[in-house]
């Protein structure tokens, strides 16, 4: 990327709970794609635990080396919440108390009908001269400071709750225009290649400045990132838009979509074509309808869902022929097809789609190995079949192989017909 | 916690998809929970991009502070694929093609059938006089050597599918030993109470040294965390026993398990009482049939799951009346109770549970508000009811927590039976 002007963030996330692996590090992902997206650059992201020395050690390395350093965590009433104090002895400012903070706390608790304990009036302090970021959904205020060398310090609530909402609301705004740029990122989705055939494919891109190509791949799906820097949004996208178009022209046998995912892009062909669809769910479980109703607006496209992990289930639910579960079994390409035809029957939808396989982790009850899918997806005319054949013995991995592979079969079918 | 001999170990996570916030940062947690049950303490994590300059100057400060340096990602096929390398320099160390890792390579693309481009076989390459970590779900391998000063540098891929078997089967066994301790941890799982509340009630053990006791929340379940650190991991066990039998006690109205889970809780309880169970969802569509069929042996209790997103499908599948429809609406405890009794009919299931609610963003079609949700479970005699009504417009949110719920009024209903 070119050199520019983009000022340089790191995130510290502080909290035992973190470094014990109790929690995932959902703040470090959201700050990320909030300052991504306003075009700041975040170098490193470091977690640390309750430890006010190591603290201060990391708070002085990360801001001696960056312009912006956000701090998450510590801000709360216990004696372990020391981010707001260690920041402010590692910077030399005073502590001062807030009246607005301290009159905010008081009318939380009387809003929660709960008494206040003392120990809640230390999340009044806050450090002197700084602008105060007010929380709506708890009683530790952010703050927002500029040090001597005007860098910009922030410190941001531990709770995802508290956080993206002052991030979002109060800071947001006041780290706007501390960049000279944007950064825009689209993703290139295909199906059916593997990252490193996909990146011998891109080869000649993938070493590109502005926007750089870099390949990611993750549970059966691969994916190309095209990211661009430049002054303003459009810039930014006006750089991508032809590597962007060589690459889905390059890839054009495999790429489903450019940014949405599998789900969403069967809800958007479903929802242009005005169709419906309806699904047999066998080793997913219901994780094919739960993927679809993630997205708001299922409701207009999806009706019935059928989640037949039993034999009986299939001939009951949707009539799949006991003498093709005694020939085949549940698990074959003939029990596959039966079941989608059965789900639209049922159903109603203008397709259906089935998935039957073993997911493991030990294939009981059955000669057939784990990580072996059939599915199947009709839409009365045409119906497509396809077979996985993971190889693998991993019950997570095969469930969602299986289930993209599902919703893939939705989306060749409603590409083609 | 006492000051003993336990080995500090620092964590670099790599990758530029990290930095902009693409992906959660799952192998962290994972590593250092894993680390964490093995004594081995997690002083930092850091999280760098695909930049050589950064990632030298911080694997070389992390390992002078540290025992043990565990690196994830950046070791795949890839031109930005530079860990392997840019470590091997940083220790003046050589790379070494393995054999065997080539061979394993190329018959990792035969057995899945597709072509293996040159660059692939950079990933044979080995830091010479490590110890090989052979990738059984990829063709990265990891590797783990010990520097001059006796420190242990350990290098695994990023695809948390091929890191989490590698460091359970291979890196593991080589860490064990270079602990003196252990650590323990145990959740006690709480299902109706806040974290606030449970924090107040919990207060003087929350002062605990060893064990320790912290209270956290996640979306409608609060938990709290009791942990001890000991020689051996018995003594550890034996800390924590009392101050779990005493918070178990206290707690006992709330509490529905030690350590597992709703769904791991509910499915345990229906092995043990030889009984059955279906589901009839309407809004979480198929996410809480998803949630007990993630574990393996869900098909000795579960055989029916019904996803009836539409109306039409809760008469016609679940003989849900259409008076019921009419009067009450689908969002209704008389639809949840039908629906219940449907499900329970048409399965043959002893237990049968349902959920139908407004998931949001906004109330579409209904004048009942976002966050609505009725939920109902029956086993033929008795049938329990529960309304949520979480007040937010946040899809995600109100869809987990009636998940969670339905399984929580399923184990209630195991429980008082």
């Amino acid at each position: 990327m070119q050199a520019r002007e983009l000022k340089i963030c790191e995130i510290l996330t502080v909290g035992t709970e973190l470094l014990l692996g109790e929690i995932l590090n959902t703040n470090a992902r959201f700050l990320c794609k909030e300052l991504a997206a306003m075009g700041i650059g975040v170098q490193r992201v470091l977690t640390v635990g309750d430890n006010p020395a190591r603290l201060r050690e990391d708070f002085l390395q990360a801001l001696g080396r960056s312009d912006i350093v956000l701090c998450s965590g510590g801000l709360g009433p216990t004696p372990d919440d020391l981010t707001k104090e260690v920041v402010c002895e590692a910077l030399g400012l005073p502590l001062a108390e807030d009246a607005a903070q301290r009159q905010a706390i008081k009318a939380f608790f009387a809003r929660h009908g709960a008494p206040c304990s003392n120990n809640n009036f230390k999340q009044a302090l806050v450090p002197q001269g700084c602008t105060v970021l007010y929380n709506e959904n708890g009683t530790a205020p952010g703050c927002c400071l500029r040090t001597d060398e005007g860098k910009i310090v922030a410190l941001l609530p531990g709770p995802p709750r508290e956080l993206q909402p002052m991030f979002i609301g109060a800071l947001r705004p006041l780290l706007r225009g501390k960049s000279s740029g944007a950064i825009v990122s689209h993703h290139l989705r295909t199906y059916g290649i593997g990252e490193s055939r996909l990146a011998a494919l891109a080869a000649p891109w993938l070493a590109c400045q502005n926007p750089t190509v870099a390949p990611y791949a993750k549970d059966g799906e691969a994916y190309l990132r095209i990211t661009a820097a430049a002054p303003t949004n459009e810039a930014a996208e006006a750089l991508c838009a032809p590597v962007l178009a060589e690459l889905q022209n390059l890839l054009k046998a495999f790429v489903y979509s450019v940014d949405k995912n599998l789900s969403a892009s069967v809800l958007h062909l479903l929802k242009s074509q005005a169709k419906t669809i309806s699904f047999a769910e066998s080793c997913t479980g219901g994780a094919v309808a739960k993927s679809l109703t993630d997205l708001p607006g299922a409701s207009e496209v999806f009706g019935y869902g059928f989640v037949c992990y039993a034999n009986e289930a299939k001939q009951r639910l949707l009539g799949v022929a006991p003498t093709t579960l005694a020939t085949h079994g549940a698990v074959s390409a003939e029990c596959a097809e039966a079941m989608a035809h059965g789900a639209r029957a049922q159903s109603g939808a203008d397709l259906a789609v089935s998935v039957t396989g073993v997911a493991g982790p030990s294939a009981q009850g059955t000669n057939k190995p784990a990580g072996l899918v059939y599915l199947a997806a009709t839409n009365g005319n045409q119906t497509l079949h396809r077979q996985l054949n993971t190889g693998r013995d991993d019950r997570d991995y095969n469930r969602t192989v299986a289930t993209k592979a599902a919703l893939h079969l939705a989306w060749q079918l409603l590409t083609i017909s």
